[in-house]
């Protein structure tokens, strides 16, 4: 049987990043990464400029830091000066105006004192050159590589490309998840379960998780365990980029999934892995879509299984086709206190996991097992117990899967 | 001059949490709080379940491991048994299905084998009472609160309130968060800026600022430095829950925002913080509201003040409205390289921070001040440097605020 380390790689081998699109630039697409080098248009700033409120002068004029100079003008922000300042003379400027002629330093106001209309009194330092201007071309200069291809567009990044004129960016999408539940035990959420039934929570929990992974989620609906039922839903959510199952892959008779995925087309790269939940996981890739090659995932339908191995491998493969570093999160953390666990498998147990001085922190929570989602809403990480029995003291060190907030 | 930690406090002081309201559970409220008190409406399981694929047995006919017994029915997950076990009777039961009466065990089917069509043997270690069985109401009872007023809302508390039925619930919403640029010397990022002007970067960037920090952002356009220009815009900005100008609040001559902002309503409750950059920023109230008190924020109009004063300021705020921990995420790191730096005024400083095994390390990145938003994309965090001359050697600590990725 696979390791989840032989697993996970096995998923990125068949991973290629989705093809550029031109995407309007706005928060829809913050955590995408630019598929294109981005130039300036113009330099930035396009003319020597004020950092501060003040006076422009000439450096020579206060050489010693007191000066009486005659002010000629007054310039904003958004304004062009019409004067050069020449010697004995200062021009009153704004933060963001562009520095007239002549002028080689800025004051700025608080040192000064306007002593009539057309005069002004400084009582400062001498002024270095160039004391708070910012030389045109300083940010950017025009034809320069501002955003190379590969940056993940946060706030700055699209502030930067508004600042060079883009609306438009060839962007890698966002990934298309489809979500399928599976199963003639389970009823919808609206729906009161029968005596041997249980509602569908696997369906609303990955929806959520495709989306907090970076996906765009789409619910097929609930497949029963039936040939005829499970046929049309697989084939619509071969559309997708990504199609993720739960239910129906472990080793029960009536576990149909595998079979009906190899008759649509879908190749198995592997069914079962080393791991406690979620052994019974299933992965194929599907050549024939026309979009390029999409990765089936097929979890078990016990919710935390589901939720495990969707951290685990469908996360990173969605963030592989986004260009994304794929994860997962691996940390390595400090037992708080003792715990003891015995396992056949390498198993990952609900833990709350905080950084601290000094490092990461981890404590394991009450949990049942794979059925028990109540125990993961306790938490915010799985920590890792190697296959064994063990006796895990406070102050061990273990690895621990952190799962996005 | 206030300081940034009492700023904070101030803001705080006004944020109350929105009024809840009914959403549909879906993606759209990830990382909302729940308003309510959710209960189960059943046990769960319903039944006592079995947690693997094999037999449901009597222990006492398997008291030495090994026993040879008749299969009188078969039951899978969604199905109800008929017949109960009696002793030298086995049922075959898959992972999820209902236990049949007399059985009190699971022995699963990697330990048996059929002998004939209607016999298996059983070769294992003697089983325990209740082996592989989850009871009813292990995961919840009826009546009981399975997940409490003020949790937040990931996939695993989506999955859980599905399982009890749940597709709407009282949810404290994301706020609406209104940006407003402002400034003579701006245009918008489609046109090509004459000579004295820049184009908008901080409208793209506080909007997605807004969103990541959980908002929902509207963007109300550019605003003049003109009353005519000003008044219509904020007035439709105080319709929000949270209004976010950029530009006009430092000190020249043209900075008309806080006397237009004082006409309309709005009660200052500072302006000037003792920081950089970001000194002029403001902040007020607008208790005529009928939707109750909104908040308004001027940002100085330079792209990393705005960046920086809306981490410090207007997230916080957001979040407190939304029932989320305000923030900010300051954390203790260790600097890597060494570092001088001058400042009259408590520093943020774009950097880079990473977690590293013993901790947050943190390294400043090459900067020239506040209108330097690439500096800031090559950053993830900005590292604060106390006000007076200072070198930094390596390994020094500093507080380091972290921005969200």
């Amino acid at each position: 049987m696979l390791s989840v380390k032989e697993a996970q790689a096995k998923v990125l081998e068949n991973v290629r990043p989705l093809r550029a699109q031109p995407l309007g630039l706005g928060p829809a697409v913050l955590g995408l990464v630019l598929a294109e080098d981005v130039t300036a248009d113009l330099d930035m700033p396009p003319y020597d400029k004020s950092m501060m409120d003040g006076y422009a002068v000439r450096v020579a004029d206060v050489a010693l830091g007191r000066a009486e100079l005659r002010v000629i003008e007054e310039v904003s922000a958004g304004q062009t000066p019409r004067l050069p300042v020449e010697p004995g003379q200062a021009t009153r400027i704004m933060t963001g105006a562009p520095l007239p002629v002549g002028a080689d330093a800025v004051v700025i106001v608080e040192r000064t004192k306007v002593i009539d209309g057309g005069t002004v009194r400084i009582e400062d330092k001498p002024p270095s050159l160039g004391q708070n201007i910012l030389r045109r071309g300083r940010e950017m200069r025009v034809d320069e590589v501002i955003l190379a291809r590969g940056a993940r567009l946060r706030p700055q990044e699209l502030g930067l490309l508004a600042t060079v004129g883009r609306v438009i960016a060839q962007i890698q999408p966002a990934a298309r998840v489809a979500v399928l539940s599976t199963g003639d035990e389970i009823v919808e959420a609206p729906d009161k379960p029968g005596p041997s039934q249980i509602r569908n929570g696997n369906g609303p929990m990955l929806m959520a998780q495709a989306a907090r992974a970076g996906g765009i989620p789409k619910y097929l609906g609930l497949a029963r365990d039936r040939l005829d039922s499970l046929r049309p839903l697989i084939t619509a959510g071969l559309e997708a980029d990504v199609l993720v199952l739960s239910g129906g892959v472990s080793a029960g008779k009536l576990d149909l999934v595998p079979g009906v995925l190899a008759e649509l087309g879908v190749e198995a790269v592997f069914h079962k892995v080393a791991m406690k939940p979620g052994k019974p996981v299933f992965f194929g890739t599907h050549t024939h879509s026309p979009k390029g090659t999409n990765l089936v995932f097929g979890l078990p339908g016990n919710p935390v299984s589901a939720l495990v191995c969707f951290e685990l491998f469908v996360r990173p493969a969605i963030r592989g086709l986004m260009g994304l570093d794929p994860g997962p999160n691996i940390v390595t953390a400090i037992l708080t206190e003792d715990f003891t666990y015995r396992t056949d498998r390498p198993t990952y147990h609900p833990a709350v996991l905080v950084s601290e001085k000094g490092g990461w922190k981890v404590r394991a929570v009450p949990w049942f097992g794979s059925p028990d989602l109540r125990g993961v809403a306790a938490a915010n990480a799985f920590v890792v117990f190697p296959a064994g029995d063990h006796v895990y003291h406070a102050g061990a060190e273990l690895e621990v899967l952190a799962v996005e907030d």
